[in-house]
C-alpha cells in the first residue's frame, strides 16, 4: 500500500538455471528493501521488465550488486557494467482478479488479461498458477471467460501474418503414433491448393509430437521470417512452435499442468485456439480421438468438447470442423521419432500404409479441403486419396522437407533406428483384442522417446489380428542398453498387447 | 515407472537462500540422471533424506559434484567431503492422493499421511501444495479427511509432554491489539493452579502476534527443554513456537496461503489444534472474533466454525470451549508490539485498564478455569477478576518474565516506543461510530510493526466516544520518519477511524 521505491544495482549474469527468473542479492540490501527469500520483485532496464524472485546471500554477491539469471539477462538485453532497477511487487496487478476466481466470481475481459500478462511477465509464481488452473477443476471457465482468455493469450505474445487464406489441423493427442499423421496431412492439404503453415509442438507426455518426427527429416527450429518464407515457397510449413513466441502464456500453463497431472478441458480448449490465431488461421479441423485409454474416453464427452471448439471459434471468427476419430489403439504401427517418421515416410513414397494411418491423414485433410468450399460436403476425403494416391502427397513432401533444410530424396530405410532392440511374442494362440496406449506411451518412453529419437515401439499386430503362439507381437527400440530394459520392464508389468484365446475361462 | 538409481555426488553448501532447498549440478551429470531445472529429487545421506529441487549450471560445479542450500546442510548434517546421493523422483509418493482429490474424491487417513510427509519432507513443489489448499475452497475437507491432517500434521513433527494436565487458550486472531489479551490471560490461569504451557506465533498479516508482543519483555524463542524447565517452575509460558518443530507442514501450508491470500477453514483449524495436541493440550478455550473486518463476518458463520473445532477436538479427545467475542474494532487502545506490551503491563500493575482488553482477558481466562472443573460454569470469570484485582496476576507475569530471561520490574514506562510519532485529530465535533480493523492493521504494519517493535498505533477514541474537533483520535509510532509517513500516506487514504456529526446531509 505504502509508496514502493525502485532501487537500482550494477548487474551480472550467473549460470544458474533454476526453471524461473531469480536475482540474487545481499541480504543487507535486501533487508533494506523489505525483501525475503523467494519475493517477488519487478527488474525494470529503460522500457523492458521483467518479474523475478529474490535469492538472498551473505557472501556471493557485495551490497550495491545483483546476479541474474540468464533468461533475465537476455529479456532485459543486459550488458556489461548496466545497472537494473529492482522493485518490490507485494502485491501483483493480477492480485484481485485471481481472488476473485478463488472466491466463486467470473474474470472480465480486463482482469483475463492482466492475469495472463503477470504469467509472461514472470510476476507470478508457480504457486499462483496452480491455483488459477485448480480452480478450473472445480468451477470451469465460463464461456466468457474462456474467450476472454484465448484473446488475452493472443494477445500478450507474437502474431505471424499470411497473405492467403490459412488453413489448418491439429489433434488434441493422447494417442500413441499419432504425431505422423500430419506429415501426410499437411502436404496432402498443400497439395490441394490450400496454404497449411502448420506449427505443432514436441511431445510433452506422448512418445513424440509432430515436431519430434519431422525433425527426423529437417530442421523444424523455424523463425518466423523462415516460416513465412518456406510457406510463401512451398505454400506448407511442418515447424515446431515453440520458440515463435505465439501464445506464451501456453508453456507456462503446460508447465504446471504436468506437474499436477491435471488438464482442464478450457485450458486446453484456450491454448489449442490462441496458438492459431497468432498464427492467422482462418479455417482449423481439430481431431479429437476417442478411447478408454485417450484422453477423451467416449462420444458423449466428445461430443461436449467439440461444441466448446465450435462455440468459441465461431466467436473468434474462425471456420471450423471437428473430427471424432476413433482412438481405442495406436495410430498405424509406430510411436517414437525416427520410427513414424519412417512410416509416414514410406506410406507417401508406396501410396499405401497402414490403414488407420492413412485413413486418419486422409479424413482429416479431407475435411480441411471442404472448408476451403472447393469442393462439396463429404467428397473432401476422396479428393484427398486421389491426392495422396497420385504421388502428389509425396512430392510436396519432399518440397517441405527441402525449403525446411533437409535431404528431400532420404528414403525410410535411411532413418537411424535405436540398435537395442526386443521383441515381445505372442504367449497363446489367439486374436488381439486390446491394445493400451498407456502402457505402449509408457513403454516408449522408457526406451527413450522422444529425446533418444530412434527409440520408440513397432506393432506387428493390431486389435482384431489373429496370432499363433510364438508370433512377433511388438518390437522396442532404444539406442540404450540400460534404457531398452527399463521399457522391459514396464512391458512385463503391464499387458500393453491383450492376446485372447477362445477359451476364455474353466470352471472347477 | 523404471529402476531409479541413485548417484552420489561431492557436496558443499552454498550461501544462497531462495525459499526452497535447491542443488546446484552441472548439466552433463543432470543429463545422465535425465534432470532438468527444477525437476524434483531426494537428496540421501547416511538415514536422512531431504527433498530438493535441480539447479543447473555449466560453470559453477564441476562434474561430479554438486551444492546445496543451507537449510539442506544442516537438515543432512552435511560435513566436509561428504557426499550426497541423488535419486529423481518423477512421481513423488502423495501423487494418487493429490490427484485423488483434484478428481473429486476423498483422501484416507494413510493418503493424508503421505501427503504432509511429502510436504515437509520438501518432495512437493509450491504448485503441488497450492493445488491441495485451493481444492479446499471449492471441496471443503470431510471431518474425517480433516481429522486424519490433524493427525498427520502432529504425527510429522515433534512432540512436547507434560506431566500435569495442560490447559490452552488461542485466539484465531484477524482484530489488531490482540495479541496482548494472552499476556493476561496466562498468568491468571495460572494462578489458578493450571499448568498453561502457551506456545505462539509471530504476526502474520497482523501488526503484533503475541509471540512479538511477548519478546518486548523476555526471550521467547525457547527450546522444548527451557519450556518444559519454565512450566515445572512456574506453570506457564509465553513462549514462540516457531522453532519447536510443532506440526511443521503448517508453517509451509501458511506461507502458500499468505501468497495467494487464501485461509480455508479447514486447514486453519487443523493448524491450530495439531499444534496442540503435539503440545500435549488437554483442555482448550478458542477465541472466535467477529465483526465486519474480522476473519469470521457474522454469529452464523461463528457458530459453524466453532462447531468444527468442538466436534474435531472431541475426536482427538481434547476438552474445549468456544468463545465467540467481539471483534468490530481493535482490541484496547494499542496495537503493535511495544505498545501492546505496555498497556497489558500497566493493566496488570494498576490492576485496571482498557474495558475491552480486561473483560475479554478475563473471560476467557475464566473459560478455561471452568474447564478445570474447580469451579461451576458462569462462575470462572469472577474467579478470573479477582485473581486480576488482588495482584496475582501480575505476580505471575513477573515470574514468568524472569524465567524467561526477561526483567521482572521492567515498568511500562520504560518500554522503547518509535520516536517518530503523528497524532490524527477530529475534523468536526461528534461520535466515533466506526473503526476500521483492516486500515490500523495496514497502518501500524507499515509503521514497521512487528519488525520495529516500537511502531503501531495508539488510539485515544474508540467507538461511542464522543470527541471535539481537534481532540486527538490516534498516534501513530514508528522508528523512522519515512515509515511515519508510509503510515499516514495510509491513514489519510483510509479512514480508520469514522466520527459523525448529529447532521447526516442537508436537502437542497
Amino acid at each position: 500500500m505504502a509508496h514502493i521505491e525502485t532501487k537500482h544495482f550494477l548487474a551480472s549474469e550467473i549460470d544458474i538455471d533454476i526453471g524461473k527468473n531469480i536475482v540474487i542479492m545481499n541480504e543487507v540490501d535486501a533487508r533494506e528493501l523489505g525483501l525475503g527469500p523467494n519475493t517477488r520483485v519487478r527488474l525494470i532496464k529503460g522500457d523492458k521488465t521483467r518479474g523475478a524472485f529474490i535469492a538472498l546471500t551473505k557472501t556471493m554477491v557485495p551490497q550495491g550488486k545483483i546476479l541474474v539469471s540468464h533468461d533475465v539477462a537476455v529479456d532485459l538485453r543486459l550488458g556489461k557494467e548496466d545497472t537494473i532497477g529492482v522493485k518490490p511487487v507485494p502485491v501483483p496487478p493480477s492480485f484481485i482478479g485471481l481472488q476473485k476466481r478463488l472466491h466463486g466470481q467470473r474474470l472480465g475481459q480486463d482482469e483475463m488479461y492482466t492475469l495472463i500478462k503477470d504469467v509472461v511477465d514472470g510476476i507470478l509464481s508457480e504457486a499462483e498458477i496452480a491455483a488459477f488452473l485448480t480452480s478450473q477443476i472445480y468451477y470451469e471457465l465460463s464461456e466468457d471467460e474462456l474467450n476472454a482468455l484465448i484473446k488475452a493469450m493472443v494477445e500478450i505474445g507474437s502474431k505471424i501474418e499470411f497473405e492467403d487464406t490459412v488453413y489448418d489441423e491439429h489433434s488434441i493427442g493422447g494417442v500413441p503414433g499419432n504425431s505422423k499423421v500430419a506429415l501426410i496431412a499437411v502436404p496432402t492439404i498443400s497439395s490441394a491448393g490450400l496454404l497449411i503453415p502448420k506449427t505443432s509442438s514436441r511431445a510433452i507426455t506422448s512418445p513424440a509430437g509432430t515436431a519430434d518426427t519431422m525433425e527426423v527429416l529437417a530442421r523444424v527450429d523455424l523463425t518466423p521470417d523462415e516460416i513465412k518464407e518456406v510457406a510463401r515457397k512451398v505454400r506448407a510449413t511442418l515447424a515446431w512452435g515453440g520458440k515463435l513466441n505465439l501464445a506464451p502464456a501456453d508453456d507456462i500453463f503446460v508447465n504446471i499442468e504436468r506437474k499436477l497431472s491435471i488438464d482442464p478441458w478450457h485450458q486446453m480448449v484456450a491454448s489449442i485456439l490462441a496458438k492459431k490465431v497468432a498464427m492467422g488461421v482462418d479455417n482449423l479441423v481439430v481431431d479429437i480421438p476417442v478411447g478408454r485409454k485417450a484422453k477423451v474416453k467416449d462420444l458423449k464427452t466428445a461430443d461436449q468438447l467439440a461444441g466448446l471448439f465450435i462455440r468459441q471459434a465461431a466467436r473468434l471468427g474462425m471456420g471450423i470442423r471437428v473430427a471424432i476419430t476413433f482412438g481405442g489403439q495406436p495410430i498405424g504401427r509406430t510411436a517414437g521419432p525416427a520410427l513414424e517418421a519412417m512410416e509416414a515416410l514410406k506410406a507417401m513414397i508406396e501410396r499405401r500404409g497402414s490403414k488407420s494411418l492413412i485413413e486418419k491423414a486422409l479424413s482429416i485433410a479431407g475435411l480441411v479441403i471442404e472448408l476451403s468450399g472447393k469442393v462439396s460436403p463429404g467428397q473432401g476425403v476422396e479428393v484427398a486419396r486421389s491426392i495422396f494416391e497420385s504421388g502428389k502427397t509425396y512430392e510436396k513432401f519432399k518440397q517441405i522437407i527441402e525449403a525446411q533444410g533437409g535431404n528431400p530424396d532420404i528414403k525410410h530405410d535411411d532413418l537411424p533406428i535405436g540398435s537395442h532392440t526386443y521383441t515381445i511374442e505372442a504367449p497363446i494362440e489367439g486374436a488381439v483384442t486390446h491394445i493400451d496406449n498407456a502402457a505402449i506411451t509408457a513403454i516408449a518412453r522408457a526406451a527413450g522417446a522422444p529425446f533418444d529419437k530412434g527409440a520408440g515401439v513397432y506393432l506387428h499386430a493390431k486389435i482384431g489380428y489373429r496370432v499363433n503362439r510364438g508370433d512377433p507381437l511388438m518390437t522396442i527400440y532404444s539406442s540404450s542398453s540400460v534404457r531398452l530394459q527399463e521399457a522391459l520392464n514396464i512391458a512385463t508389468r503391464y499387458s500393453p498387447i491383450l492376446v485372447e484365446g477362445m477359451l476364455i475361462k474353466i470352471l472347477p
